[in-house]
Protein backbone atom coordinates (compact mmCIF):
# COMPACT_ATOMS: atom_id res chain seq x y z
CA UNK A 1 0.00 0.00 0.00
CA UNK A 2 1.16 3.26 -0.56
CA UNK A 3 3.64 5.21 2.37
CA UNK A 4 4.80 1.61 3.01
CA UNK A 5 7.81 0.93 4.60
CA UNK A 6 10.29 -1.26 3.17
CA UNK A 7 13.09 -2.53 4.76
CA UNK A 8 14.82 -4.84 2.05
CA UNK A 9 16.28 -4.35 -1.01
CA UNK A 10 14.61 -7.19 -3.01
CA UNK A 11 11.53 -5.81 -2.08
CA UNK A 12 12.16 -2.68 -2.66
CA UNK A 13 13.53 -4.05 -6.23
CA UNK A 14 10.02 -6.47 -6.54
CA UNK A 15 8.03 -2.87 -5.49
CA UNK A 16 9.66 -0.86 -7.73
CA UNK A 17 9.68 -3.20 -10.91
CA UNK A 18 5.80 -3.74 -10.28
CA UNK A 19 5.61 0.72 -11.09
CA UNK A 20 7.91 0.34 -13.86
CA UNK A 21 6.13 -2.27 -15.59
CA UNK A 22 3.30 -0.39 -14.97
CA UNK A 23 4.63 2.37 -17.05
CA UNK A 24 5.06 4.78 -14.29
CA UNK A 25 8.22 6.86 -13.52
CA UNK A 26 9.66 6.53 -10.48
CA UNK A 27 11.00 9.69 -8.77
CA UNK A 28 13.34 9.50 -6.03
CA UNK A 29 14.66 11.20 -2.55
CA UNK A 30 17.41 10.07 -0.63
CA UNK A 31 17.93 11.52 2.38
CA UNK A 32 18.80 10.73 6.01
CA UNK A 33 15.87 11.57 7.39
CA UNK A 34 15.10 14.11 10.08
CA UNK A 35 13.04 15.38 7.60
CA UNK A 36 11.86 19.53 7.54
CA UNK A 37 10.20 21.79 5.10
CA UNK A 38 13.64 21.33 2.69
CA UNK A 39 12.93 18.12 2.18
CA UNK A 40 9.62 18.45 1.76
CA UNK A 41 10.29 20.50 -1.63
CA UNK A 42 12.67 17.83 -2.73
CA UNK A 43 9.25 15.49 -2.56
CA UNK A 44 6.83 18.16 -3.60
CA UNK A 45 9.05 18.47 -7.12
CA UNK A 46 9.44 14.33 -7.41
CA UNK A 47 5.65 14.16 -7.17
CA UNK A 48 5.01 17.17 -9.77
CA UNK A 49 7.16 15.28 -12.01
CA UNK A 50 7.06 11.91 -11.46
CA UNK A 51 4.53 9.40 -11.08
CA UNK A 52 5.53 7.47 -8.41
CA UNK A 53 7.84 8.76 -5.57
CA UNK A 54 10.55 7.03 -2.92
CA UNK A 55 12.18 8.41 -0.31
CA UNK A 56 15.05 6.60 0.90
CA UNK A 57 15.68 7.41 4.73
CA UNK A 58 19.34 5.56 5.58
CA UNK A 59 21.69 7.15 8.05
CA UNK A 60 24.75 6.52 6.00
CA UNK A 61 27.64 5.59 8.91
CA UNK A 62 30.60 5.86 5.99
CA UNK A 63 30.28 9.80 4.95
CA UNK A 64 30.46 10.87 8.40
CA UNK A 65 33.84 12.03 9.41
CA UNK A 66 33.27 12.21 12.93
CA UNK A 67 31.95 10.14 15.04
CA UNK A 68 30.28 12.96 17.52
CA UNK A 69 28.08 14.05 14.44
CA UNK A 70 27.05 10.38 13.36
CA UNK A 71 25.70 9.89 17.33
CA UNK A 72 24.30 13.39 17.74
CA UNK A 73 22.68 12.81 13.82
CA UNK A 74 18.38 13.08 14.32
CA UNK A 75 16.84 9.98 13.89
CA UNK A 76 12.95 10.01 13.70
CA UNK A 77 12.02 7.17 11.98
CA UNK A 78 8.29 7.57 13.00
CA UNK A 79 8.16 10.78 12.68
CA UNK A 80 9.52 10.49 9.44
CA UNK A 81 7.29 7.97 7.88
CA UNK A 82 4.14 10.10 8.73
CA UNK A 83 5.49 13.35 6.89
CA UNK A 84 5.93 11.36 3.85
CA UNK A 85 2.68 9.50 4.04
CA UNK A 86 1.30 13.33 4.56
CA UNK A 87 3.23 14.25 1.50
CA UNK A 88 1.80 11.11 -0.67
CA UNK A 89 5.19 9.54 -0.82
CA UNK A 90 4.07 5.82 -2.37
CA UNK A 91 7.05 3.95 -1.10
CA UNK A 92 9.62 4.59 1.94
CA UNK A 93 13.09 2.85 1.69
CA UNK A 94 14.59 2.65 4.97
CA UNK A 95 17.17 -0.13 4.74
CA UNK A 96 19.63 -1.12 8.00
CA UNK A 97 23.38 -0.69 7.89
CA UNK A 98 23.81 -4.71 7.25
CA UNK A 99 21.64 -4.61 3.86
CA UNK A 100 23.43 -1.72 2.60
CA UNK A 101 26.98 -2.68 4.04
CA UNK A 102 26.96 -6.34 4.37
CA UNK A 103 30.32 -6.30 4.58
CA UNK A 104 33.14 -3.22 4.71
CA UNK A 105 33.13 -2.06 0.33
CA UNK A 106 36.37 -2.93 -1.45
CA UNK A 107 34.64 -0.61 -4.42
CA UNK A 108 33.87 2.77 -3.57
CA UNK A 109 33.21 5.87 -6.04
CA UNK A 110 36.21 7.85 -5.66
CA UNK A 111 35.58 11.67 -6.68
CA UNK A 112 38.73 13.21 -7.51
CA UNK A 113 39.56 16.56 -7.89
CA UNK A 114 35.69 17.33 -7.20
CA UNK A 115 36.82 16.82 -3.18
CA UNK A 116 39.92 19.01 -3.22
CA UNK A 117 38.05 22.14 -1.83
CA UNK A 118 35.13 23.64 -0.68
CA UNK A 119 34.14 20.97 2.34
CA UNK A 120 36.36 18.48 0.99
CA UNK A 121 39.78 19.39 3.03
CA UNK A 122 37.64 19.29 6.01
CA UNK A 123 35.63 16.02 5.76
CA UNK A 124 38.42 13.32 5.04
CA UNK A 125 37.09 10.41 2.74
CA UNK A 126 33.14 12.18 3.04
CA UNK A 127 32.29 12.88 -0.35
CA UNK A 128 34.15 9.72 -1.73
CA UNK A 129 31.39 7.92 0.70
CA UNK A 130 28.40 10.22 -0.61
CA UNK A 131 29.28 9.36 -4.31
CA UNK A 132 29.14 5.43 -3.10
CA UNK A 133 26.16 5.52 -0.82
CA UNK A 134 24.30 7.46 -4.11
CA UNK A 135 25.91 5.31 -6.72
CA UNK A 136 24.33 2.69 -4.78
CA UNK A 137 21.03 3.62 -3.78
CA UNK A 138 20.49 4.60 -7.73
CA UNK A 139 21.38 0.54 -8.54
CA UNK A 140 18.78 -0.26 -5.64
CA UNK A 141 15.82 1.77 -6.72
CA UNK A 142 17.05 2.57 -10.58
CA UNK A 143 15.08 5.99 -10.99
CA UNK A 144 14.76 8.21 -13.81
CA UNK A 145 14.55 10.87 -11.86
CA UNK A 146 16.44 11.65 -8.59
CA UNK A 147 15.84 14.77 -6.27
CA UNK A 148 19.02 16.82 -4.68
CA UNK A 149 19.20 20.32 -2.62
CA UNK A 150 21.66 23.01 -3.61
CA UNK A 151 21.91 23.41 -0.35
CA UNK A 152 24.79 20.48 -0.14
CA UNK A 153 26.32 22.13 -3.44
CA UNK A 154 29.10 20.02 -3.61
CA UNK A 155 26.96 17.06 -2.99
CA UNK A 156 24.59 17.94 -5.73
CA UNK A 157 27.87 18.50 -8.28
CA UNK A 158 29.33 15.20 -7.37
CA UNK A 159 26.48 13.13 -7.87
CA UNK A 160 25.71 15.26 -11.62
CA UNK A 161 28.89 14.32 -12.50
CA UNK A 162 29.21 10.33 -11.20
CA UNK A 163 26.00 9.96 -13.08
CA UNK A 164 27.63 11.10 -16.43
CA UNK A 165 30.57 9.68 -16.04
CA UNK A 166 29.23 6.69 -14.77
CA UNK A 167 26.82 6.01 -17.17
CA UNK A 168 24.11 6.25 -14.72
CA UNK A 169 20.32 6.11 -16.43
CA UNK A 170 18.98 8.47 -13.79
CA UNK A 171 17.97 12.54 -14.48
CA UNK A 172 19.48 14.51 -11.66
CA UNK A 173 17.48 17.13 -10.54
CA UNK A 174 18.55 20.13 -8.56
CA UNK A 175 16.12 21.78 -5.89
CA UNK A 176 16.75 25.29 -4.88
CA UNK A 177 17.28 25.88 -1.21
CA UNK A 178 14.89 26.63 1.14
CA UNK A 179 15.44 29.12 3.94
CA UNK A 180 13.50 30.57 7.05
CA UNK A 181 12.45 33.83 7.13
CA UNK A 182 16.01 35.11 8.16
CA UNK A 183 17.58 33.27 5.32
CA UNK A 184 19.06 30.25 7.63
CA UNK A 185 19.04 27.31 5.07
CA UNK A 186 17.10 24.87 6.39
CA UNK A 187 19.27 21.84 7.60
CA UNK A 188 18.35 18.51 9.74
CA UNK A 189 21.31 20.03 11.60
CA UNK A 190 19.92 23.26 12.42
CA UNK A 191 17.55 21.36 15.40
CA UNK A 192 21.02 21.42 17.23
CA UNK A 193 20.87 25.13 17.89
CA UNK A 194 20.23 26.30 21.03
CA UNK A 195 18.29 29.61 21.78
CA UNK A 196 21.55 31.64 21.91
CA UNK A 197 22.99 30.21 18.73
CA UNK A 198 20.13 30.13 16.27
CA UNK A 199 20.08 33.90 15.75
CA UNK A 200 23.68 34.06 15.16
CA UNK A 201 23.81 30.94 12.78
CA UNK A 202 21.89 33.54 9.59
CA UNK A 203 25.75 35.54 10.23
CA UNK A 204 26.83 32.54 7.12
CA UNK A 205 23.72 33.71 4.45
CA UNK A 206 24.47 37.50 5.23
CA UNK A 207 28.17 36.80 4.34
CA UNK A 208 27.51 34.84 0.78
CA UNK A 209 24.71 36.89 0.15
CA UNK A 210 27.32 40.13 0.64
CA UNK A 211 29.52 38.22 -1.58
CA UNK A 212 26.98 37.85 -4.47
CA UNK A 213 25.90 41.95 -3.80
CA UNK A 214 29.36 42.40 -4.65
CA UNK A 215 30.39 40.13 -7.21
CA UNK A 216 26.83 41.64 -9.26
CA UNK A 217 28.06 45.38 -8.66
CA UNK A 218 31.52 44.42 -10.38
CA UNK A 219 33.85 43.35 -8.08
CA UNK A 220 36.30 40.51 -9.42
CA UNK A 221 39.06 40.10 -7.59
CA UNK A 222 38.32 36.75 -5.02
CA UNK A 223 40.13 38.67 -1.71
CA UNK A 224 38.55 41.54 -2.08
CA UNK A 225 35.15 39.95 -1.86
CA UNK A 226 35.90 37.15 0.64
CA UNK A 227 37.43 40.04 3.20
CA UNK A 228 34.54 42.27 2.49
CA UNK A 229 32.25 38.63 2.87
CA UNK A 230 33.32 37.65 6.30
CA UNK A 231 32.92 41.22 8.32
CA UNK A 232 29.16 39.78 8.18
CA UNK A 233 30.09 36.84 10.36
CA UNK A 234 30.40 38.98 13.68
CA UNK A 235 33.02 38.52 16.05
CA UNK A 236 32.09 35.91 18.50
CA UNK A 237 33.25 33.64 20.46
CA UNK A 238 29.99 30.82 19.17
CA UNK A 239 31.39 31.60 15.38
CA UNK A 240 33.71 30.07 13.46
CA UNK A 241 33.83 29.82 9.68
CA UNK A 242 35.67 26.85 8.19
CA UNK A 243 35.70 28.45 4.91
CA UNK A 244 34.40 30.80 2.44
CA UNK A 245 35.06 30.42 -1.30
CA UNK A 246 34.24 30.79 -4.93
CA UNK A 247 34.67 27.96 -7.28
CA UNK A 248 33.64 27.42 -10.77
CA UNK A 249 30.21 25.65 -10.50
CA UNK A 250 31.07 22.24 -12.65
CA UNK A 251 34.67 21.98 -11.40
CA UNK A 252 34.40 22.93 -7.56
CA UNK A 253 37.97 24.53 -8.75
CA UNK A 254 38.50 27.99 -6.72
CA UNK A 255 38.84 30.93 -9.20
CA UNK A 256 41.14 34.16 -8.68
CA UNK A 257 38.62 36.51 -10.58
CA UNK A 258 35.17 36.26 -11.16
CA UNK A 259 34.86 36.57 -14.93
CA UNK A 260 32.07 33.78 -14.93
CA UNK A 261 28.89 32.00 -13.63
CA UNK A 262 30.45 31.16 -10.10
CA UNK A 263 29.28 29.36 -6.58
CA UNK A 264 30.12 30.77 -3.38
CA UNK A 265 29.92 28.74 -0.44
CA UNK A 266 30.69 28.56 2.91
CA UNK A 267 30.96 26.55 6.08
CA UNK A 268 30.30 28.04 10.02
CA UNK A 269 30.39 26.60 12.64
CA UNK A 270 27.95 27.52 15.52
CA UNK A 271 28.81 26.32 18.81
CA UNK A 272 29.61 22.65 18.56
CA UNK A 273 27.10 22.51 14.96
CA UNK A 274 28.93 22.76 11.47
CA UNK A 275 26.62 24.54 8.90
CA UNK A 276 27.18 25.05 5.25
CA UNK A 277 25.24 27.21 2.49
CA UNK A 278 26.30 28.45 -0.60
CA UNK A 279 24.67 31.19 -3.48
CA UNK A 280 24.89 31.28 -7.05
CA UNK A 281 26.43 34.39 -8.64
CA UNK A 282 27.88 35.93 -11.38
CA UNK A 283 29.23 39.15 -12.96
CA UNK A 284 26.50 41.23 -14.42
CA UNK A 285 28.07 44.43 -15.37
CA UNK B 1 18.85 -6.47 -37.91
CA UNK B 2 20.66 -8.88 -35.91
CA UNK B 3 24.30 -8.32 -35.81
CA UNK B 4 24.51 -5.02 -36.23
CA UNK B 5 27.14 -2.47 -34.78
CA UNK B 6 25.69 0.13 -32.52
CA UNK B 7 28.08 2.86 -32.01
CA UNK B 8 25.83 5.61 -29.94
CA UNK B 9 25.22 4.81 -26.48
CA UNK B 10 21.29 6.57 -27.00
CA UNK B 11 20.75 4.42 -30.44
CA UNK B 12 21.75 0.93 -28.32
CA UNK B 13 19.66 2.23 -24.98
CA UNK B 14 16.78 2.30 -27.17
CA UNK B 15 17.41 -0.89 -28.99
CA UNK B 16 17.69 -2.79 -25.86
CA UNK B 17 15.26 -1.19 -24.31
CA UNK B 18 13.34 -2.56 -26.90
CA UNK B 19 14.71 -5.91 -26.39
CA UNK B 20 13.90 -5.91 -23.08
CA UNK B 21 9.97 -4.34 -23.37
CA UNK B 22 9.80 -7.62 -25.19
CA UNK B 23 10.53 -9.52 -21.72
CA UNK B 24 13.76 -10.94 -23.15
CA UNK B 25 16.63 -11.30 -21.25
CA UNK B 26 20.33 -9.39 -22.19
CA UNK B 27 23.66 -11.28 -21.82
CA UNK B 28 26.32 -8.85 -21.71
CA UNK B 29 30.09 -9.43 -23.11
CA UNK B 30 32.39 -6.78 -22.45
CA UNK B 31 35.35 -7.38 -25.00
CA UNK B 32 38.55 -5.29 -26.42
CA UNK B 33 38.22 -6.55 -30.00
CA UNK B 34 40.42 -9.09 -31.52
CA UNK B 35 37.90 -11.80 -30.85
CA UNK B 36 39.07 -15.14 -30.12
CA UNK B 37 37.69 -18.69 -28.88
CA UNK B 38 38.21 -17.60 -25.51
CA UNK B 39 35.83 -14.99 -26.94
CA UNK B 40 33.64 -17.47 -28.58
CA UNK B 41 33.30 -19.32 -25.34
CA UNK B 42 31.37 -15.99 -23.45
CA UNK B 43 29.30 -15.70 -26.28
CA UNK B 44 27.88 -19.26 -26.61
CA UNK B 45 27.33 -19.20 -22.35
CA UNK B 46 25.62 -15.82 -22.88
CA UNK B 47 23.72 -17.57 -25.81
CA UNK B 48 22.83 -20.58 -23.70
CA UNK B 49 21.16 -18.13 -21.01
CA UNK B 50 20.07 -15.36 -22.27
CA UNK B 51 17.56 -14.42 -24.99
CA UNK B 52 19.62 -11.62 -26.51
CA UNK B 53 23.12 -10.95 -26.71
CA UNK B 54 25.28 -7.69 -27.19
CA UNK B 55 29.05 -7.77 -27.24
CA UNK B 56 30.61 -4.45 -27.10
CA UNK B 57 33.71 -3.79 -28.67
CA UNK B 58 35.51 -0.80 -27.38
CA UNK B 59 39.68 -1.19 -26.60
CA UNK B 60 39.79 1.49 -23.57
CA UNK B 61 42.41 3.66 -23.41
CA UNK B 62 42.40 4.22 -19.90
CA UNK B 63 43.23 1.17 -18.85
CA UNK B 64 46.29 0.40 -20.98
CA UNK B 65 49.24 1.75 -18.27
CA UNK B 66 51.84 1.48 -21.22
CA UNK B 67 51.15 3.44 -24.02
CA UNK B 68 53.08 0.66 -26.47
CA UNK B 69 50.66 -1.80 -25.28
CA UNK B 70 47.59 0.60 -26.26
CA UNK B 71 49.60 1.22 -29.42
CA UNK B 72 50.04 -2.49 -30.17
CA UNK B 73 46.88 -3.64 -29.03
CA UNK B 74 45.20 -5.72 -31.86
CA UNK B 75 42.12 -3.47 -33.39
CA UNK B 76 40.57 -5.64 -35.91
CA UNK B 77 36.78 -4.32 -36.21
CA UNK B 78 35.51 -6.11 -39.12
CA UNK B 79 37.14 -9.53 -38.51
CA UNK B 80 35.13 -8.81 -35.36
CA UNK B 81 31.51 -8.43 -36.41
CA UNK B 82 32.08 -11.43 -38.49
CA UNK B 83 33.12 -13.15 -35.71
CA UNK B 84 30.14 -12.52 -33.59
CA UNK B 85 27.80 -12.26 -36.73
CA UNK B 86 28.19 -16.07 -36.94
CA UNK B 87 27.94 -17.10 -33.08
CA UNK B 88 24.73 -15.10 -33.85
CA UNK B 89 25.45 -12.12 -31.43
CA UNK B 90 22.25 -10.21 -31.30
CA UNK B 91 23.91 -6.51 -31.01
CA UNK B 92 27.36 -5.24 -31.21
CA UNK B 93 28.15 -2.39 -29.42
CA UNK B 94 31.16 -0.16 -30.95
CA UNK B 95 31.30 3.07 -29.32
CA UNK B 96 33.84 5.62 -29.94
CA UNK B 97 36.51 6.77 -27.22
CA UNK B 98 34.88 10.44 -27.26
CA UNK B 99 31.32 8.96 -26.24
CA UNK B 100 32.54 7.04 -23.59
CA UNK B 101 34.62 9.63 -22.45
CA UNK B 102 33.39 13.17 -23.29
CA UNK B 103 35.80 14.21 -20.71
CA UNK B 104 38.24 12.80 -18.39
CA UNK B 105 36.18 11.33 -15.80
CA UNK B 106 36.35 13.09 -12.58
CA UNK B 107 34.43 10.10 -10.52
CA UNK B 108 35.93 6.56 -11.03
CA UNK B 109 35.56 3.16 -9.58
CA UNK B 110 38.08 2.85 -6.48
CA UNK B 111 39.04 -1.25 -5.92
CA UNK B 112 40.44 -0.52 -2.47
CA UNK B 113 42.97 -3.34 -1.55
CA UNK B 114 41.82 -5.89 -4.26
CA UNK B 115 44.39 -3.94 -6.61
CA UNK B 116 47.42 -4.27 -4.09
CA UNK B 117 49.04 -7.59 -5.43
CA UNK B 118 48.74 -9.59 -8.64
CA UNK B 119 48.92 -7.29 -11.36
CA UNK B 120 47.67 -4.24 -9.48
CA UNK B 121 51.41 -3.03 -8.42
CA UNK B 122 52.98 -3.79 -11.63
CA UNK B 123 50.00 -1.51 -13.35
CA UNK B 124 48.96 0.92 -11.66
CA UNK B 125 45.63 2.48 -12.27
CA UNK B 126 44.84 -0.41 -14.13
CA UNK B 127 42.13 -1.70 -12.18
CA UNK B 128 40.22 1.31 -11.28
CA UNK B 129 40.20 1.82 -15.00
CA UNK B 130 39.07 -1.40 -15.56
CA UNK B 131 36.48 -1.75 -12.74
CA UNK B 132 35.38 2.44 -14.14
CA UNK B 133 35.02 1.47 -17.69
CA UNK B 134 32.93 -1.74 -16.99
CA UNK B 135 30.40 0.37 -14.10
CA UNK B 136 30.08 2.56 -17.41
CA UNK B 137 29.23 -0.25 -19.66
CA UNK B 138 26.86 -2.36 -17.33
CA UNK B 139 25.36 1.02 -16.96
CA UNK B 140 24.98 1.66 -20.71
CA UNK B 141 23.96 -1.97 -21.47
CA UNK B 142 22.27 -2.45 -18.14
CA UNK B 143 22.52 -6.15 -19.10
CA UNK B 144 20.64 -9.18 -16.63
CA UNK B 145 23.86 -11.19 -16.83
CA UNK B 146 27.62 -10.01 -18.23
CA UNK B 147 30.00 -12.86 -18.68
CA UNK B 148 33.68 -12.57 -17.90
CA UNK B 149 36.99 -15.04 -18.40
CA UNK B 150 38.69 -17.09 -15.53
CA UNK B 151 41.89 -15.91 -17.72
CA UNK B 152 41.78 -12.79 -16.13
CA UNK B 153 40.91 -13.56 -12.62
CA UNK B 154 42.07 -10.52 -11.01
CA UNK B 155 39.55 -8.69 -13.40
CA UNK B 156 37.04 -10.97 -12.33
CA UNK B 157 36.88 -10.64 -8.92
CA UNK B 158 37.10 -6.92 -9.32
CA UNK B 159 34.12 -7.26 -11.19
CA UNK B 160 32.50 -9.64 -8.50
CA UNK B 161 32.85 -7.45 -5.99
CA UNK B 162 32.01 -3.88 -7.62
CA UNK B 163 28.47 -5.11 -8.70
CA UNK B 164 28.17 -6.40 -5.03
CA UNK B 165 29.25 -3.16 -3.23
CA UNK B 166 27.80 -0.65 -5.69
CA UNK B 167 24.63 -2.83 -5.77
CA UNK B 168 24.69 -3.26 -9.80
CA UNK B 169 22.23 -5.36 -10.75
CA UNK B 170 23.67 -7.76 -13.31
CA UNK B 171 24.70 -11.49 -12.17
CA UNK B 172 27.98 -11.60 -13.58
CA UNK B 173 29.10 -15.26 -14.46
CA UNK B 174 32.63 -16.48 -14.69
CA UNK B 175 33.33 -18.66 -17.84
CA UNK B 176 36.68 -21.23 -18.01
CA UNK B 177 39.71 -20.21 -19.30
CA UNK B 178 40.04 -21.91 -23.08
CA UNK B 179 43.63 -23.17 -23.45
CA UNK B 180 45.44 -23.92 -26.66
CA UNK B 181 47.02 -27.80 -26.77
CA UNK B 182 49.74 -27.20 -24.73
CA UNK B 183 47.95 -25.22 -22.03
CA UNK B 184 48.71 -21.73 -23.24
CA UNK B 185 45.84 -19.70 -22.03
CA UNK B 186 44.30 -18.13 -25.23
CA UNK B 187 44.63 -13.97 -25.41
CA UNK B 188 44.39 -11.64 -27.92
CA UNK B 189 48.00 -10.59 -27.12
CA UNK B 190 49.37 -14.47 -27.79
CA UNK B 191 49.29 -13.02 -31.65
CA UNK B 192 52.44 -10.79 -30.62
CA UNK B 193 54.56 -14.33 -29.90
CA UNK B 194 56.98 -14.94 -32.62
CA UNK B 195 57.93 -18.24 -33.86
CA UNK B 196 61.13 -18.59 -30.80
CA UNK B 197 58.73 -16.99 -28.30
CA UNK B 198 55.50 -19.07 -29.07
CA UNK B 199 56.46 -22.40 -27.45
CA UNK B 200 58.35 -20.93 -24.33
CA UNK B 201 55.37 -19.01 -23.55
CA UNK B 202 53.59 -22.21 -22.19
CA UNK B 203 55.97 -22.40 -19.07
CA UNK B 204 53.55 -19.67 -17.18
CA UNK B 205 50.96 -22.84 -17.35
CA UNK B 206 53.39 -25.27 -16.53
CA UNK B 207 54.46 -23.38 -13.44
CA UNK B 208 51.06 -22.68 -12.06
CA UNK B 209 49.94 -26.43 -13.12
CA UNK B 210 52.72 -27.50 -10.93
CA UNK B 211 51.79 -25.33 -7.68
CA UNK B 212 48.22 -27.30 -7.93
CA UNK B 213 49.95 -30.43 -8.12
CA UNK B 214 51.97 -29.66 -5.25
CA UNK B 215 48.86 -27.87 -3.32
CA UNK B 216 46.72 -30.84 -4.30
CA UNK B 217 49.66 -33.40 -2.77
CA UNK B 218 49.45 -31.41 0.61
CA UNK B 219 52.81 -29.09 0.53
CA UNK B 220 51.17 -26.00 2.77
CA UNK B 221 54.16 -23.12 2.28
CA UNK B 222 53.68 -20.39 0.06
CA UNK B 223 57.61 -19.96 -0.16
CA UNK B 224 58.13 -23.73 -0.96
CA UNK B 225 55.47 -24.19 -3.36
CA UNK B 226 56.60 -20.85 -5.59
CA UNK B 227 59.86 -21.89 -5.67
CA UNK B 228 59.35 -25.66 -6.80
CA UNK B 229 56.58 -24.02 -9.46
CA UNK B 230 59.24 -21.48 -11.02
CA UNK B 231 61.76 -24.03 -11.63
CA UNK B 232 59.75 -24.62 -14.65
CA UNK B 233 60.21 -21.11 -16.09
CA UNK B 234 63.35 -22.13 -18.57
CA UNK B 235 66.30 -19.68 -17.88
CA UNK B 236 66.00 -17.99 -21.15
CA UNK B 237 66.96 -14.47 -22.03
CA UNK B 238 63.26 -14.35 -23.32
CA UNK B 239 61.77 -14.70 -20.14
CA UNK B 240 61.06 -13.06 -17.26
CA UNK B 241 58.35 -13.96 -14.61
CA UNK B 242 57.05 -10.91 -13.21
CA UNK B 243 55.28 -12.50 -10.36
CA UNK B 244 54.11 -16.35 -9.34
CA UNK B 245 51.41 -15.40 -6.26
CA UNK B 246 49.17 -17.52 -4.25
CA UNK B 247 45.70 -15.56 -3.01
CA UNK B 248 43.01 -16.16 -1.28
CA UNK B 249 40.27 -16.69 -4.14
CA UNK B 250 37.66 -13.30 -2.80
CA UNK B 251 39.90 -10.87 -1.21
CA UNK B 252 42.69 -11.49 -3.49
CA UNK B 253 45.15 -11.26 -0.49
CA UNK B 254 48.31 -13.35 -0.39
CA UNK B 255 48.37 -16.60 2.10
CA UNK B 256 51.00 -17.74 4.24
CA UNK B 257 50.10 -21.50 4.09
CA UNK B 258 47.72 -22.88 1.91
CA UNK B 259 44.67 -24.17 4.09
CA UNK B 260 41.91 -24.02 1.72
CA UNK B 261 40.96 -22.60 -1.77
CA UNK B 262 43.09 -20.61 -3.15
CA UNK B 263 43.81 -18.91 -6.49
CA UNK B 264 47.16 -19.45 -7.99
CA UNK B 265 48.01 -16.95 -10.82
CA UNK B 266 51.30 -15.21 -12.60
CA UNK B 267 52.43 -12.74 -15.14
CA UNK B 268 55.34 -14.01 -17.50
CA UNK B 269 56.53 -11.92 -19.94
CA UNK B 270 57.58 -13.32 -23.28
CA UNK B 271 59.96 -10.71 -25.09
CA UNK B 272 58.18 -7.61 -25.52
CA UNK B 273 54.74 -9.64 -24.51
CA UNK B 274 53.31 -9.49 -20.85
CA UNK B 275 50.76 -13.24 -20.66
CA UNK B 276 49.17 -13.84 -17.44
CA UNK B 277 47.22 -17.20 -16.44
CA UNK B 278 46.01 -18.59 -13.11
CA UNK B 279 44.43 -21.56 -11.95
CA UNK B 280 42.47 -22.53 -8.91
CA UNK B 281 43.71 -25.12 -6.26
CA UNK B 282 42.97 -26.23 -2.82
CA UNK B 283 44.63 -29.04 -0.18
CA UNK B 284 42.62 -32.19 -1.00
CA UNK B 285 44.68 -34.14 1.34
Amino acid sequence: MPGDVIASIASLRARLDEVRGSGATVGFVPTLGALHAGHAKLIATARDECQSTTVSIFVNPLQFDREDDLRRYPRTLDADREFCRALGVDVIFAPSVEDIYPAPPACTVDVGHLADHLCGPFRPGHFQSIATIVTKLLGIVQPHRAYFGEKDFQQLTIVRRLVADLNIRTAIVAVPTVREADGLALSSRNRHLGPAERPLATALYRALHEADRLIRSGMTDVNQIKAAATVQIPVNPLLRLEYLDIVGPDDLQPVARVDGPVRVAGALWVGATRLIDNVESMRTT
